[in-house]
């Protein structure tokens, strides 16, 4: 079998020129001008002697351009350290560095943000490139499935961010696996509001390409004007966290959305079951699901006629993927026990950069072992218990609380530090931290804001400090995090009385 | 990436149990019920000791049971080698040892033919089957894509068939291409009139598995059921040739399908201009393909909007797929210019069974050179002008006339045969042979005709034997078959007269 297929926009704009591929603003482009914008990048990338085996990172916001340049990377055979533009300068000096991407290609509007890198290789703002000069196009004309094509950074449980790769073939057999799971109808348009620079978003480009659909793409997440769009462009298809579709819902009243929408695929962990019964009261079909970097998007999928009856559940994996749950040693439990979900699927990582030991330890015989924990019930379907390293998820973006931890700690008055998730209206979850002062050290919350201001993302910032003797460790020491949720329990009861 | 994927009947069981399967005459089967049968089969397939690598040979009708016994050989991981039924004792003898299958798995209505089949090893009537001892079924987890699951045999210019190999991922990647290409909805249900002997109606029992699909089976092709059951059912797709277009057309006189029926996949050919016609005054939308059992199916496909506009067109290239025309010497030629059509994609088979050298002159840098000839357009638009080795379309079986050829020149009166196809209205397409004799010898129609029907399938007899002087062959004494279909419309022309 040929591991070769022909590059996905050329063959688009060949096979259905004329069909809508973006629309963005008051703009819309076909895929001949969506490949017309890229080639015409990708043009300048080569005169950047950026071709086929380079790399490059790229720092910009949900626009257009932003998709041309994306596009046009993937064209060249340009490995993409796609960044995410809410990290703080420290953070992407980090993941710059790390990843050796060749060159920063950068929004104009993150030029204050970039002057504050730590990077000493070439940069590029968007506006330059517009002026560069234009060599003869050097683009793919088949892509190699194996190939690696874009690298996203996640944070584990070390705190480090690990930059993980995804190959062509990744983002075909997930988008491929989704149609294969949610149909593909001639009349399918797909809304982003989530960021291009996540695997929520840019898998929706990838789908793009691959099914001829149009994207519809917002700068970012504004209930109204999803509402409108929707209802507007006739759109069929959305992505969505829990807290988002909370919002539209509310903004939504006691009207509809037109018949014509068929799905919202909702991720970042499950719905609670108010929502999911408006939702049913609206005739909103939500399609729950799990996914990760790791798995290039889309891993596990519920349909929406189980979303109350199998309440708290993310499906089952969708066809060409596996899920099964072990214990520590890597024995597979049985049903309606809970352990370690190990998944496996083409559209699992090949690995992460430069990592080979993390990578070993993480994918075994090609089984990843994602550090979430969970059971299957006995029908086989999944229940997420807790999330990778106690993952927090705040507005759609993955938060590490060992992350926080290391900025806390790094502060010469913090003897040990604890952070833990919380839920929020508005957010769904956001971070609180428990802090041990060293003996005679005066320290206060803002201190410690500070510093975290300058080291973390804003959504990252502990929206609570408590400061407390000690911390629930067990006796290898590891911080016993479930202990402090029952602490902000019993906390905020005490408030309450 | 990994190359394992589920057993596609147990994960779709275990995804859409209840989900309908199969339809077959008055019975209906779920995912679940298909996997059920389909394991059991498998059970008395491991009491046998065939299992992953071995080989089977099987003959039978378009029947449910077949369907079972065909899913239940490809989950034990068995090369299964499909034979067509309509062959001779003696053309399936030569498929049985030139395959070397261990075992010949036959319906029982065949019992009268297998008889006179020469081959030596183990035979088991589906009736035995039935009675056989089971044993714990071995079913294959994951299928291997790079793996071989089925071999059809195809003859060629040398008049030899032989076995074409298909892997798990070339029967993947046809399905996930043909929805790629025609979308996929959660009402489809794809009639299946076609033999599942051939690529044709194989592929569609693949897509059921892969889409979670209805096939409703039919033992052969019936117009008047055909529209009855496209009512009843709700049928939304059927694959058919010209010839039962026309005849569906017929039937429905004045009459409609019902809306819900979305797309005729159309192979073996273009389709005629009025043909098309009637089509657009009906609604019914016409998809023209372009395919053999070397790409797994569907390989080009013209979308129903151009039917009339490119007439004569088998349409682009499917995504993972593509098309060149290249000279003798493998140069890739310009638009509208003729030369034989190369393709490549993941669909392609690795290659004939036991024939590397044959293998490595068809296959060249993953490009399988088809022998067919045609040009693409303009706008990159394939026209196929001569099927391969003259391939002559008969009612949707192929016939080589290399293979009817061998046989005249067999018989001892014959100095020289040549076979050309002509036009049958209820054919498409029959074969004509013209005839020299050796000289001072009485030679027969009847002769020639006897000795056609103990060697060959009786879709491939001659309809009319012309006795000529000599034939029209080229310094390199190569046939020039255009010339023989020239004489033939004069010999017709002077019988006008």
């Amino acid at each position: 079998m040929s591991e070769g297929i022909p590059n996905w926009l050329k063959k688009r704009a060949d096979l259905s020129p004329n069909q809508e591929a973006l629309i963005f603003e008051e703009n819309t482009y076909t895929f001949k001008e969506v490949f017309d914008k890229a080639k015409k990048i990708a043009s300048k990338l080569t005169a950047l002697q950026l071709g086929r085996g380079s790399s490059a990172a790229v720092l910009f916001t949900n626009h257009a351009d932003s998709v041309f340049i994306l596009y046009a990377l993937q064209m060249a055979g340009v490995r993409t350290v796609i960044l995410n533009n809410r990290l703080t300068a420290e953070e992407l000096s980090w993941q710059l560095n790390d990843s050796d991407a060749e060159v920063l290609i950068h929004e104009a509007s993150f030029t204050d943000k970039t002057a504050l890198i730590d990077y000493n290789k070439r940069r590029v703002c968007t506006d330059e490139l517009d002026k560069m000069d234009e060599a003869d196009p050097i683009i793919l004309e088949e892509y190699e499935l194996q190939e690696v094509t874009t690298i996203m950074y996640t944070s584990g449980t070390t705190g480090n961010p690990k930059g993980v790769m995804q190959t062509y073939g990744n983002h075909w057999w997930s988008a491929t696996a989704s149609s294969l799971n949610l149909g593909l109808h001639e009349q399918d348009k797909w809304l982003c509001t989530v960021p291009i620079f996540h695997i929520s978003g840019y898998s929706i480009l990838m789908r793009s390409q691959i099914y001829g659909m149009p994207v519809i793409l917002h700068r970012g997440f504004e209930e109204k004007k999803v509402i409108d769009d929707i209802r507007k462009h006739k759109i069929t298809v959305m992505s969505v966290v829990s807290t988002m579709l909370r919002r539209i819902l509310n903004v939504l009243g006691t009207e509809k959305l037109p018949d014509t929408f068929r799905c919202m695929l909702l991720g970042g962990g499950p719905a609670p079951l108010p929502l999911l019964e408006d939702c049913l009261e609206k005739d909103i079909p939500v399609f729950q699901t799990y996914g990760m970097t790791e798995t290039s998007s889309q891993f596990a999928t519920l349909s929406p006629e189980y979303s109350i009856k199998r309440l708290g559940s993310a499906g089952k994996a969708l066809f060409p993927n596996q899920i099964r749950i072990v214990d520590a040693d890597g024995n597979e439990l049985p049903a309606q026990t809970e352990g370690e979900i190990i998944v496996k699927g083409p559209n699992v990582t090949i690995g992460y950069l430069n990592r080979e030991d993390e990578t070993a330890d993480k994918i075994r015989n090609q089984w990843l072992h994602t550090g979430d924990i969970g059971y299957l019930d006995s029908d086989g379907f999944l229940y997420v218990l807790d999330r990778r390293s106690d993952l927090i998820i705040s507005g759609g973006e993955n938060i590490y609380p060992a992350e926080i931890e290391g900025v806390l700690l790094s502060h010469p008055g913090v003897a040990d530090a604890g952070v833990i998730g919380t839920e929020d209206e508005q957010w769904g979850q956001v971070p609180v931290a428990f802090i041990v002062k060293n003996e005679a050290t005066v320290l206060s919350e803002e201190d410690l804001l500070e510093l975290c201001q300058q080291k973390l993302a804003k959504y990252k910032l502990p929206k609570q400090i408590y400061f407390v003797d000690s911390l629930p460790r067990n006796a290898a020491k590891k911080l016993l995090r479930r202990k402090l949720r029952e602490w902000l329990e019993a906390e905020r009861g005490s408030h309450e009385h």
